[in-house]
C-alpha cells in the first residue's frame, strides 16, 4: 500500500521578518498535496522586545544563553506572536491550520542541555524517539496543518528554547512509518550550489554516494556540510527525501536522498 | 446513560497575576474528576509590555480599543506566554494539558465587532454555534486537559481579543449534548453574597425561581446581576451548572442551576 504523503516545512527567522517572503512561502505551502507540517523560527522581535523591557542578551564564546527571562519572552513571541499570526494567515488563505508549541500535550519531549562548559539556560535537545507522533497523526487527519512553534519542554515541566532545523527533523523522522515524509529545508538560496556565487548552479541530488565524491572534489561549500550530514542522517532514519530550496515547491532546489 | 462530566473554569487577569493564587487553583484544577477545560483571562503583563515598546493604551468612553498592534502584543502574551505558561505548570504537576487559542484550526470562530458608535478595533464576538466541540472532543478523548486563551479568529483570519467569560460559556454550552457540563467562574469573593461585607454570607444555590424573589428582596448585590443573568442562560442552553466562587471545587461558592 502506498503511504499518504507527509511533508514537512522549516522556516527560519528571516522568512519570518521580511512579510512578503514568508507570504510567498505559505502561499506554497497552502498548494502543497497531502499533509502538512510548518516548523518556523524565531526572528528579531523577540530580541526588539527584550531590549524594550531592559533585558540584556547574554552571550558566552559567541553563544546566546537562555535565561528565566528570555525564554518567557521568546515563548511569548514564538508560541504567540509568529504562530498565531502564521495561523490566521493561513486561514486567510482559506487553509485549516493549527498552532502548537512542544509543549502543548509535551508532543516534543526534550531534555534541558546539560551543563558542561556552558551552562546555556533554558535551552531543549528533542527526545526524538519520545515525539507524540499519532497525536500529530490526529490532528493532521482531522483536516489540520500544524504549524509548531521552537518551544519545547522537558519532563518535569521547563519550558526550553529549541532549534527549529532539530525540530522538523525530529518531526520528520517520527512518523516515518506512518507516511512517506518528505523535508523541506527553506534557506535564501535556490540550493546547494556547486560555485556559492553562481545560484544557477544548483546541485539537483545529492546521495550519500554522490556526497562522498563532491565532498573530494571541493564541490560542496563548508557551510553546507552540516546541513546535508544532518538531511543524510533523517534519509537514514526513515524521511523519504530531504529537500533544500527556497521554494516549497516540488522540484526545486537540491533533493538529497 | 450517564453522560461523562466536563467541567468548563474560568480564571481571570487577577489570578493570572497572581503566581500563588494561580497556583492554588491549578493544584484545585488538577484534582477535579472528569474531563477538564481552562480558560483564562489576560492581567497586567500585556500593558506592561505595550508601555515599554512605547504603544499607548486607545480608551473610547471607558473601553478599551485593540488596535492592531495591541492584537499583536495580547496575542504574544495571552496565547504564547500565559498559556504556555499554565500548560508548563501543569505538566509539572503530572498533569497533562494542550494550550490552545481559537485561532488554532478555528475552534472558536467569532466576527469582528461591527462598527457602530465606538469601533472596538480587532475585538470578536463568539459565534457560540459554530464552535468546534467535535474537535475539543478530540482532544479531550485523548487524555488531554484543554488550556484556552482568549483570542479568537473570523473567518477572514483576523486574530480578535475576545472576552474570557463569554469564551468559557460558549464552550460550556457547546459540548453539552456529549458531556454533563459544570461551568466554575472564579473570583476574588467565595461566593454570590447576600451581605457583600461579609464573606459567610454566601448563598449556596440560586435557581431561576428563587432569584427573582433574591432580587425582590435586593439581596442581590447590582454587580452580580449580569454574572447570575449569564450564569441562567447556560443553564437554560444545556449547562448541568454554574458555579461563582474562589475555588474549583465542588461544594464551594454559590450554585446556580
Amino acid at each position: 500500500m502506498n503511504k499518504e504523503t507527509l511533508t514537512v516545512v522549516k522556516i527560519g527567522g528571516n522568512i519570518v521578518d521580511s512579510p512578503s517572503e514568508l507570504n510567498r512561502i505559505l502561499d506554497e505551502f497552502v498548494k502543497l498535496n497531502g499533509k502538512k507540517i510548518l516548523v518556523h523560527g524565531g526572528g528579531k522581535i523577540a530580541t526588539k522586545i527584550s531590549r524594550a523591557l531592559g533585558i540584556e542578551t547574554k552571550m558566552v564564546e559567541g553563544r546566546r544563553i537562555t535565561d528565566k527571562e528570555t525564554i518567557e519572552i521568546v515563548t511569548m513571541v514564538y508560541a504567540g506572536g509568529i504562530n498565531k499570526s502564521i495561523v490566521a494567515q493561513l486561514q486567510a488563505k482559506g487553509h485549516s491550520a493549527w498552532g502548537v508549541c512542544g509543549a502543548d500535550g509535551g508532543i516534543i519531549p526534550s531534555l534541558r542541555r546539560p551543563v558542561k562548559d556552558i551552562d546555556y539556560g533554558y535551552v531543549g535537545d528533542v527526545k526524538t524517539s519520545e515525539i507524540k507522533s499519532e497525536v500529530f497523526s490526529t490532528l493532521l487527519s482531522a483536516g489540520f496543518s500544524i504549524v509548531v512553534a521552537p518551544i519545547t519542554m522537558s519532563a518535569e515541566g521547563e519550558l526550553l528554547n529549541t532549534n527549529a532545523d532539530t525540530i522538523a527533523q525530529s518531526i520528520a523522522v517520527a512518523p516515518s512509518s506512518l507516511y512517506a515524509v518528505q523535508l523541506v529545508y527553506i534557506f535564501e538560496k535556490p540550493g546547494v550550489l556547486e560555485d556559492v556565487s553562481d545560484v544557477n548552479s544548483v546541485i539537483e541530488n545529492i546521495t550519500s554516494e554522490s556526497y562522498v565524491s563532491l565532498k573530494e572534489e571541493g564541490k560542496i561549500f563548508e557551510g553546507m556540510i552540516p546541513k546535508i550530514d544532518n538531511a543524510l542522517k533523517a534519509v537514514s532514519s526513515g524521511v523519504g527525501e530531504v529537500r533544500i530550496s527556497n521554494s516549497c515547491l516540488l522540484g526545486t532546489g537540491t533533493t538529497i536522498k
